[in-house]
């Protein structure tokens, strides 16, 4: 049932407009009545994302599952992981919707709202960490900014290819972004996660560093981790 | 007029809650015909942000005006930096709507897209300066959103202590932290803004690092803003 009026929505929204088609048009497609619609969705609008609810409440889940041994800048990638899974289990779906919501702004507001609780759960799952820390509140929200954002721009080179490029591929490139940029480096925190140096090189080896006083710091972040063979670009 | 609409909604709004107030109500205490309110505000929703078109304007502007020798991250920092100007000019007004805003979720979404907005000027003019870069588009959507997140996290913080607090410093700490995250340090743009060392060394000084190699990324580059003195905080 649920289902069916997803499916009646879009192929009405694709035909005629979203603007265009009412609730009525939808259920009569779908050979229901009303209040069956309202039973699934508050509104038209919720049938355009019928999944995110429950994606938000797995999200929520997982982050409540997490213990203290969790990285907790890998944990929020690996929550964020669950929404994309969520769009790539259903790939006509996604590309479809992607380019409604890109036509309607009451959709693109729509989503904007749901991407904003996405990010607020990855926030508070930070800040709980980040207890103590020292701008641990300011800390969390950047870093749930960016790991949103980070997904979102790999979600959307996704949908843009229509579905064919590696959605994984896409996602795990650009949180790797953001956990090199403000991960603790994942070495310390598992020896299955920790690439082999190439030179076989063990974690109390030295590395030193050279460098001007007056280079960027972005430039001698790039040498060390160069040197230490740990950005996989 | 436009002043004295908003003047009126509010009082309203604080009075009997912005749902029980229409446009009617707010037109019959400010002494004007429904027309003029129109006439300034598509909707009751943008009466509560009356300044934010202004100051995207201002903001789009001042990105259009930069030149290839401001440096990026510290260039979007400062475009941040305007709409912090706009809430801290009214500080009795912003908090005032803040307190509004949280309380009516309508006026949350709409905020969002306001929100939302300025990121996407921030994200568009960072990936004009980082074309031809590897990972342009995704460094600039990442940096957008997390200018975005800090700056209100500064700006929440000074809402918060109802305007008490210094907005300029809370906004300035914050973004201070994804400066040193995500900004080429700005010793190299502009002696202007390099702090002095406290040796006195020069940009060319040889500044020698060592670490151990299983040694967390982040902790290396905190001592090496350590070593810069180049760390405010």
């Amino acid at each position: 049932m649920r289902e069916s009026l997803v499916a009646a929505a879009f192929q009405l929204f694709v035909e005629r407009g979203y603007e265009q088609t009412t609730v009525d048009d939808i259920v009569a497609l779908a050979g229901v009545g009303r209040r069956s619609f309202f039973r699934y969705f508050p509104s038209k609008e919720d049938v355009v994302f019928p999944d995110h609810e429950g994606c938000l409440a797995e999200m929520t889940a997982f982050l409540r599952d997490s213990g203290p041994t969790h990285e907790p800048v890998e944990r929020v990638c690996d929550a964020a992981r669950l929404v994309l899974r969520m769009y790539a289990e259903n790939p006509a779906f996604s590309v479809q919707r992607y380019r409604l919501t890109r036509k309607v702004p009451g959709l693109r507001t729509y989503e904007l709202s749901v991407v904003w609780r996405y990010e607020r759960a990855l926030a508070e799952y930070l800040r709980g960490r980040f207890t103590g820390r020292p701008d641990g509140t300011l800390q969390a929200d950047v870093i749930a900014a960016a790991v949103v954002a980070a997904h979102n721009n790999g979600l959307r080179s996704w949908l843009r290819s229509d579905g064919r490029s590696d959605a994984t591929a896409e996602v795990d490139h650009a949180l790797a972004h953001v956990q090199r940029a403000f991960g603790p480096d994942s070495a310390t925190h598992g020896p299955a996660r920790e690439p082999e140096a190439p030179d076989g090189g063990r974690d109390d080896d030295v590395v030193v560093v050279v460098s001007r006083r007056g280079a960027p710091l972005w430039r001698v972040v790039q040498e060390i981790e160069t040197m230490l063979a740990r950005d996989p670009d």
